[in-house]
């Protein structure tokens, strides 16, 4: 079993890369329009698990890029994940108030800066990947993967899904909620992990391995959060608990129940270890964030 | 004066490549989630004046580049102006019920459906981009160019502003409505005008000129649209007239006056006029352009 603890100071390491990229790139809150940049910022700063630059530096320094080399990338797709939590936490979608133990952006400043700062990340997002220190033809590479995985066929459709998911009168499968969840986090995740690999010219066999350990871990990652939502602490969680019950939200324990739920957990698990072990010890990384997603309690 | 009715053809042959090209890239409405690709399509298609494609036709074409190289690129930015057109409709922003003369996104569908299908539209403007018949480092270098025009620096900057504006007790000088309006939609208008150029590796002093032009058609466009939410015709408009008053919205017509703002106008036509004069007869399908923003009556 992977050891999350051996590799916590890497794991530390990258995470405050990450912050200190952001920072370095979302505009200052004392530029005019202010409001707005203050919003960019209350969105993509200072909390959050930071899983998907942990899987692009996970990824990319396996093959031997240095992490430096890493930031912008790992910064394009949380610029994506942090506009997508301001939008839906909209009123108009999952209405939630509570984020990362901080109020909402709609809640802090009000629903049109919200839209506007949602919006205004996803351009940037784009920004950092364009000035990366990759060739032209890896740089062109990773903008289509970013721009596919937030879109129609990746995070949006999911999200779409998923609000016609949600209500008493809606009735949906086991394998289309997995279909909901691989599109609504899965696809982002998986680019991330393609994102690093890109960088690495890393060949097809192995980036069909990585895909096969992205897609379990986007999996596993929502079912362990559907878990959470049922017996988590709101404190740890930094966010309400309960909530999908509540909005009539599908859910895998819902649909499969706690008991099914968690077998399909390990079974994700041990798709994860499969998929990485031709590649052996230069995995380590990747091998503890898919375990910590199994095992997280927030 | 440029004449505007002897291109008449070629803009109408333009206008129908970017209506075909939309629809190519659009997703089908009847490909999963079928609510959301039929509000990207709805937002997208049959409707508005394709100025921003217009602008990038007219200028390939004038450095000697290929219509069908361009179909990508006009589709690119057009793909950008719909997208903020949804959200800018949407109760928390405008509030806006009619739009081209058709409801708007989410009168038509719903406020989710619409900050959805908007975000959708945003990320996919990148793919044509990266699809597109150019060198890499032209791709790259429109790529960066869309992203900084749609973001806080640049569109959405703007529409932040434009709220902040709004409403009885703000205050804001001749000076800041233009930054406001500059950004808001100059920036993705200049941008339209260098994607073109780009493609046509166009020289500096040229790029200049070209900027120069856009900027002023870029305000001339809003102090028409200004003037038209007083004097115009909410039939040929297909929108709402008198909204900007009741909203108490800053525009140029209450900042300056009716007389005022139309002598400004006649001012952004002399300096198209001069930016585009050196460059001589290619420069004609611009010349009309501007004109056409001039005189507009919709």
């Amino acid at each position: 079993m992977p050891d999350y603890g051996v590799l916590q100071p890497r794991f530390d390491a990258w995470r405050a890369r990450s912050e200190a990229t952001l920072e370095r790139i979302l505009p200052p809150a004392d530029e005019s329009p202010q409001r707005l940049h203050a919003a960019m910022r209350h969105a993509a700063l200072d909390g959050g698990k930071r899983m998907r630059p942990l899987l692009v530096y996970a990824t990319g320094t396996a093959f031997g890029i240095d992490a430096s080399k890493l930031d912008a990338l790992g910064a394009a797709v949380e610029l994506i994940h942090a506009y997508s939590l301001v939008h839906d936490d909209l009123p108009a979608m999952d209405d939630d108030r509570l984020r990362r133990g901080k109020p909402t952006v709609h809640v802090a400043y009000d629903d049109a800066t919200a839209i506007l700062a949602g919006d205004a990340l996803q351009s940037l997002a784009f920004e950092p990947l364009v000035h990366s220190d990759f060739d032209d033809a890896i740089r062109i590479a990773m903008l289509r993967e970013l721009a596919v995985a937030a879109g129609s066929r990746g995070m949006c459709g999911g999200q779409a899904l998923d609000l016609a998911a949600t209500g008493d009168d809606s009735s949906i499968s086991a394998p289309q909620l997995e279909r909901l969840h691989a599109m609504k986090t899965g696809v982002l995740l998986r680019a991330s992990v393609r994102i690093g690999a890109l960088g690495a010219r890393v060949d097809a066999a192995t980036t069909e391995r990585l895909d096969r350990f992205a897609d379990a871990l986007g999996l596993a990652f929502q079912i362990r959060d559907d878990l959470l939502d049922v017996e988590g602490d709101s404190v740890l969680l930094g966010k309400t608990v309960g909530k999908d019950a509540a909005q009539a939200k599908a859910t895998f324990p819902a649909l499969l129940g706690i008991g099914a739920s968690r077998a399909r957990l390990h079974e994700l698990a041990r798709i994860m270890e499969t998929a990485l072990a031709p590649d052996g010890e230069r995995m380590a990384a990747l091998a503890a964030l898919g375990h910590r997603v199994i095992a997280r309690d927030h």
